[in-house]
């Protein structure tokens, strides 16, 4: 931690500053420059982050030297972490996992058709929502506890590991009876009781980036569930808001490679939230694997001018069928596989 | 709504849309351009919104023409809606109703000498968190259950209206048994199941705009509570995410006027984590009640060197009277008191 | 200057810095902590700006401590700055000044009816663009050299001071040589070669906010200008871009009293662009006031139906007479004059 | 052009507008609904477009049907441009163009070691500032005349195209005699004079997007350009301004396939104005190029500590060449060579 005096500060003010670090039981450091004066302190920076250093009298600036999380970091762990999620699918290894469905569950029907095109595609997990975070407290919410049962169902009938989306801390025990992978989503990466009640479970998470949540505060909020005790985390890059509209979110591809400089968890991809428009979905799939992801989540629906969320943006199975031959030829070419 | 073809579509896609419109009850009205042809919808757009019509082939954007909120809206209810909280306090009336109070509660000890100084200083509601959402696991979360019991015996004992944040919607009957109002903070201004959790009571709420919620979708959020039956809800600005580092948050003073134009609820705006500097509290909070805010409410402290949250940005009480004096003078320009 | 080393950072790479830092002429300062070794560097931190320090092995992130500028810093000088702008109008001083016209000149007659009617509000500077930076080509441009004259004018015949935007550093003498203070606008706020040209005069110049830029870049424009030699500047907040779509752009009043905390420069507000829409003009008209601002500049047309730019935020000469008379009350109440 | 009509609004209220659409020439067409009217307006919208529409009474919102821009449309041109930009390389065709370079012109003798070793790796155009646009006025500039001078003396002695920044319409023609493609940075992207001085010119442009410029409004700027009878654009990719502060900048892949729906202009990416940091140049590079990007602007130095300008995200020659490898491999996977 480095405390920045003001021009004006008195060394009584520096005096008490020193003071209160010391018994904090950290060392103060301090540099008088021509200008301003400085007080470097050294010492595990928790203990002072809670303590409003800004407020002391003579303070201009305090700046953190040490990232506030720790679990997360790639200095915790050198290595990256591999996530199994079941069925023998390993996320953050050299295959590129892809996972695939429609936005919510609807019918099992419906579902199943989506499940096998999307399989036969070289899907190896089913998505598909049965609690759904909607703007609007008049669209559809989603099947509940038969939505879970219809993509368990398909999912054992497939051999298709299963994901679905969770938002409230009463839900862990029955969304993690039916499905493989706990998603948490963008709306929810700051629910803190919820990424608790998550942390104590071991099942898989992927944690979805907030609309605007820096990177930072998306490792924050896995630190919570490592700090939990469930390390099976895979974070999602899935656009954030900016000013520009013609694109429903900016995919921030720069987050996956940032990911990997910062921490060892395994990074996927959603491009058909951040894109909106089904035609943008596939060349963000590539972007997305291009700079480093382990996986894409994919919208995938067989009618999508009947979807009860998220038509505009799901492709057609036929086209996800094309994205992955794409997609095949260029994980070879820079290593991996699919 | 209205939808707008691409220049080459052609005469079966816009049947197949014609028939699709009609099959949901809804009169279309074709319109052909020189160079584009529209249809105009006419009906209850409620049943369009679900069905994702940009999908269909042949179209090119779809415009909705109604707001997608209804009991929030100036159209449901022309004159303004006032919250009683109790005490006889009331929201959204010609009185500027000022909260004042620690960002979260410590002990009753430094909570009574903070409270007797707010409302010495003319505030009429205390707040204090008991559940404190914080961006890292090891920061202090609050005193729970204690701190709600402590600011119900603070206020009770000072004639004070209490406010406190809910976090969690297996709380909701906790926190309403101790404080007179709900706050529900930025962070889960979209948790949809606290929404309905809150909507189901009457207390009366106040729901804080989410970091990068547009006004939209601040007022779908308060649709939340309305449609669940309490119209209670008090909406409140406290700053938004841009790129600016100066600031904490950038308050969006627009809001203010524009939430008066759109809706018949209150708003009133919260200066100090807009600000996230004490040294901008005051202007801020003149700013917003200059706009039309119905009410403030703001982080005092009288030893911010050992809050344990928020201490940068709280006034110190004789600062928090000073700006009461002063806003006392402003209210009276603009007709309205404190 | 901090400069905050890895953890795996050598000796030998600590040496090569500290061996740099004082070729530089600079004194170096190692502390070490026990995850992290900090240098701090004291000396003037301009040599070390431009010292691409971060590419050098070992170092994780350099912390620059002071501000980059310096002339309009508040360090450098502690009083605020008043701007003299012509007959007897100053601006950073007790009166609030009121600029207000047309968005563009459009024919002199038009200019006369709204230069009369603002004058008798109470507007003291009267607004006119010659030269309209427009997204579209097709857009109306402006009069150019004829609208400069018409405004002259008018500007001559009232009393009124005049204001008129500056797009290209070749047309500098030739609006210097009509109008009383050059306006550069939003877009053209990091168009260094138009500040260093209008440095060189000694015309009051009103800098406007560029849409996406930072407080700390904005005062950086404005060292442009005093660095070439011009102290005449005033800053003017004009609303910056968000992911808000209600309003054309966001206000960041916050701005208002954060210049005023780092600079001595005048700061005034733009609320129509900020708004785009006249009917959140007077509300964050009197936002800015409220917050500190030392003027207002406001566009009023008295025919918005054939306004050949920004109509739809231009106020009616009743609706700015009107605002005029409810500022008034306000500013007494704020111990201002307008 | 769509006129929705508030719900008050009155039948003379509808006559008027009906009356001024005919007025302009155009066919205004009626629907009426249960909630609102709409007038959907038919003909060339240019007319209406300088109308403002909003102000007129009775009317809520005003929805563009036509985008505002021709020239650079997909429907202007259905098949991609190609730019022909000398010694026979084209923007826009099968190949991936990487140019490369230092990103300030220092001296002759670095430019020519760095443009070798560019050259050696696969770049076949070499970039340098001559101009900087620089947020301080105390940082380096640039060399001016005689950095063209220099890189028009290393391009041609080493046989490869040049590209160099113009910041100033007065320097159209100087620049335009030294170097092959003109450069519009960032912060010019709405300088309008200088888009309509190049406009005149035949040389290549390479346009960059502005920090908080929309895709419509890059498209709008190369409009300018177009409008004024120089076809030869290529558009540029190169980060946005966003919150997230760990990158630089967000570089918006989405935008390299949006601008290919919307346009038949090239569009190349710049990943390390993007990224600020050289780590994270070659993942963005490659992800800029799995999206469809027609080529690549990239820093590269061969002395970075000693670099007067964005040294940080400069790429030492070995890792472009590096880079260059595996960009090779890759647009193979994608159907394009290098």
């Amino acid at each position: 931690m480095i405390i920045v005096l003001r021009p004006e500060a008195s060394e009584e003010q520096i005096n008490h500053l020193v003071e209160k670090v010391k018994k904090l039981g950290l060392t103060p450091h301090i540099s008088k420059g021509t200008e301003r004066t400085i007080i470097g302190v050294i010492g595990p920076e928790d203990v002072l982050r809670v303590t409003p250093l800004e407020v002391f009298p003579g303070v201009e600036r305090v700046i953190p030297v040490l990232a506030p999380y720790r679990l997360v970091s790639r200095e915790f762990q050198r290595k990256d972490s591999v996530v199994e999620v079941g069925k023998g699918v390993r996320i953050g290894d050299k295959k590129v996992v892809v996972m695939a469905g429609p936005c919510a569950v609807e019918n099992i029907d419906t579902l199943y058709e989506i499940a096998k095109e999307a399989k036969k595609a070289g899907a190896v997990v089913l998505r598909g929502g049965a609690f759904k975070p909607r703007t609007s407290p008049y669209a559809f919410q989603g099947l509940g506890e038969e939505g879970l049962k219809h993509l368990a169902q398909v999912g054992k009938d497939l051999g298709l590991v299963t994901i679905s989306e969770i938002m409230d801390p009463r839900d862990v025990e029955l969304v993690a009876a039916h499905v493989d992978i706990l998603q948490i989503g963008a709306r929810n990466m700051q629910n803190f009781n919820l990424l608790k009640e998550v942390g104590l479970t071991k099942k898989p998470v992927v944690l979805k980036r907030g609309l605007s949540s820096t990177i930072k505060e998306l490792l924050m909020s896995a630190e919570y569930i490592l700090a939990g005790g469930n390390f099976n985390v895979i974070l999602c890059e899935r656009g954030i808001r900016t000013f520009e509209e013609f694109t429903r979110n900016t995919l921030d591809v720069s987050a996956i490679p940032s990911v990997k400089m910062l921490s060892h968890l395994p990074i996927i991809a959603d491009p058909s939230h951040a894109a909106g428009k089904w035609g943008l979905v596939p060349p963000l799939a590539k972007a997305a694997v291009a700079a480093g992801a382990d996986g894409l989540i994919i919208e995938v629906h067989s009618h999508p001018e009947d979807a009860l969320s998220d038509g505009a943006q799901s492709l057609l199975p036929s086209n996800f069928s094309n994205l992955m031959q794409e997609l095949r030829i260029l994980v070879k070419a820079i290593g991996r596989e699919i």
